[in-house]
């Protein structure tokens, strides 16, 4: 059975765990405690050199990381990843776009804000990154203004990476009413079959495991 | 003709004039003042909504934003992306890994202290991402200790997307010797056939062109 390591609270995480749902697919999940360090163990990168969750574990003991390699690796037999190539790039370049304008932007405050607490003292840092993360929301809301999703009419896995951490963005600080067409899309998504929200417990938890012989 | 929009100095940019340099794919090329601000203006937007560099133009005036994902759509059919699927998957994982962990430490410091000289007014901060800059370089530097490249034993999209930066890190004030790894490959790079550097002039420059019908 394939295994996911999985931070509860982590948007990227909810990614893999939404698209999971999705799929249908059933899968154990081990919770890690990065507050406490736990992706800085030995025995953590031992099994995931990058040292970061999520990750995936197969049958087999392959590890692959990165939320987005992860949505495109598990979608890509089904309609979350259409075949049509011009569509697949579409959808590249708004889970990078994710990666680099929304992430660092949304995901990164909220988590100084909000779970470490530390927003006096980036200050600064984060007033600056508010302004990129209202000017890529804004370049959202003019985008799916004209089209019911990321990459067109049809909901694809740029919607699972992107959803996952601008639908938090008030938890970091921002203000979502001025982006009617990206609330009205968050909408849309929660209407998808499957769809859990990232409070939701799916998977079977399990403690950590044994290696499997890779 | 394929156009790219590009800025001279950016790794970014660079990992695309490589590519299609190694793929033999002739481009017009039209540099953009970044420093200038001409990612802000109408005719800019009008052309790209995302509002940045580099992004490609196709004949029928289609555009693809995004480092990685103009790597992916142009590479699909070359050996510089291979068919199988776990194969893939790394690929995505690593340049998932050049864009948040690489560019974002290495990238954006070298820009604020080379090209913007405000690496004072931002020492604490710098000092923080170089921090996680060297993790990354240490986690690449494990990696490609055990393999060619960042993939496997072939050279791959994985690898022009974490040369881009990485191989400029100097600039950004990283001291290279510890990753011994990391630089022997940089020499692998450099003796793939068609190899250019940064600084080297490919595709022929154009001004800026009249919009192509969508």
């Amino acid at each position: 059975m394939l295994r996911l390591y999985n931070d509860p609270d982590s948007g990227n995480s909810y990614k893999v765990n939404l698209l999971l749902t999705q799929l249908g697919i059933d899968f154990e999940r081990i919770d890690v405690d990065l507050l406490g360090g736990e992706t800085r163990t030995e025995r953590f990168r031992a099994r995931n050199p990058l040292g970061q969750v999520p990750f995936i574990e197969m049958e087999d003991g392959r590890v692959l990381a990165e939320s987005n390699a992860i949505l495109w690796f598990l979608a890509q037999d089904s309609t979350f990843l259409p075949q049509d190539r011009w569509t697949r790039a579409q959808v590249l370049q708004w889970m990078n776009f994710e990666q680099y304008r929304i992430e660092p932007n949304i995901g990164s405050l909220r988590f100084w804000i909000t779970m470490l607490g530390i927003g006096d003292q980036r200050a600064t840092e984060i007033e600056r990154r508010r302004e990129a993360g209202n000017l890529a929301l804004t370049i959202l809301d003019r985008h799916l203004a004209r089209r019911s999703f990321a990459a067109g009419e049809f909901y694809t896995i740029a919607d699972i990476a992107l959803y996952g951490y601008s639908h938090l963005a008030e938890e970091a600080g921002y203000r979502l009413d001025q982006y009617s067409a990206v609330t009205a899309w968050f909408d849309r998504i929660r209407a998808q079959p499957r769809h859990v929200p990232i409070t939701a417990e799916v998977g079977r938890v399990i403690p950590w495991p044994e290696s499997r012989a890779s």
